[in-house]
């Protein structure tokens, strides 16, 4: 299993928030905003925001903040999202269902192409507008859309299966929904997603609550 | 803002993948089940193993491993999953939708009842075969089916609005899946998740690679 080191995780993480703060700031036609200001909004220390930013190369000025245009620009750039990428959806049960509808993805670029399935029922048919197509299919299919991400959201059981034949057909990038840690040969890379992590984070705030 | 600390968070958020496999195991009729299998399937250390399930309590025994039974019952109550839980779901949009429709939930004890919109469209409709309530019902929509949870899916300019009312409506557990970081009083609980931060990192991965 290839362990991708992301230097400092934790920055890249609150890049989106960042990116967010920085597009409504030019909504408002702001030519500068300052590192207090989005310290304030995010809840951070202003050192911290300063030290996240670092990372995207974009250095405020004195009294004036960071250059709005610029700092968009260079978040983007950073977590590769001034460049569109398709992806395929792998499973078209609820959670492949779900994802394939949220409108939430696109605002990062990213373009759900088509679903994938073993089921005969959903075969052919679409979800939210996207063919669902044989799982069979799939190397015909990438060579046809060309992907880059594979969202990975069958049960559990069929993850491992799935993703071996994700990597078959040279698919190098798997957002994994399932609850199990899947294993890709070097130069294939995983972020994996956890719901039911964050689920067992508030059961426990509720139990210490009471 | 309320910073409800959980201890051993990093502990917490492997508990459902114990959870998983131990169940398996007793689907196996496993009696026991050793910290070295359990570390092998889940790629952690052995005695990272025995740390996180301190948490829970159960002790394993030499040569025989955890009690399959014990443990599963230990893990659900630690987590407070040993009892079903009734929430709302706050914006039927695309993501509200989705976890409404997602399985992935009811495994964990969580029963989402409701959706709550302002949306003309959508109000009165259903989603999933949940009903779609006005947001101006849930005080007594609250009353009626006195859910402990509510998962919060509005677009994030609207995201403090509806916490605010759900506070007052007498919520006291918000799961937000909104980029924003709402404010609560003390008393009531935010675990936040974000889409964005897990799309940001293979963003990154993927930059790396290159």
């Amino acid at each position: 299993m290839t362990k991708q080191k992301v230097p400092a995780a934790p920055s890249v993480r609150r890049l989106p928030s960042y990116l967010q703060l920085v597009k409504k700031a030019e909504a408002d036609k702001l030519e500068y905003i300052s590192g207090t200001v989005i310290a304030e909004e995010l809840e951070l220390e202003p050192i911290q925001v300063r030290k996240d930013l670092t990372i995207t190369g974009i250095v405020g000025k004195p009294k004036k903040g960071y250059p709005v245009k610029s700092l968009i620009t260079a978040i983007e750039k950073f977590l590769g999202w001034n460049k569109a990428k398709k992806a395929f959806v792998i499973g078209a049960g609820s959670l492949g269902t779900a994802l394939s509808g949220y409108n939430g993805l696109k605002e990062f670029g990213l373009e759900i192409c088509a679903a994938f399935d073993s089921d005969k029922k959903k075969i052919g048919k679409e979800i939210h507008g996207l063919p669902v197509f044989r799982i069979e299919e799939l190397d015909q299919k990438v060579k046809e859309y060309n992907p880059e991400i594979a969202i990975l959201t069958v049960p559990s059981a069929y993850a491992q299966e799935a993703a071996n034949t994700l990597v078959k057909a040279g698919i190098k990038a798997i957002w994994n929904f399932t609850s199990i840690k899947i294993n890709v040969p070097a130069g294939v890379v995983v972020q994996k997603e956890d719901l039911s992590s964050g689920y067992a984070m508030l059961g426990v705030m509720m139990s210490i609550k009471k």
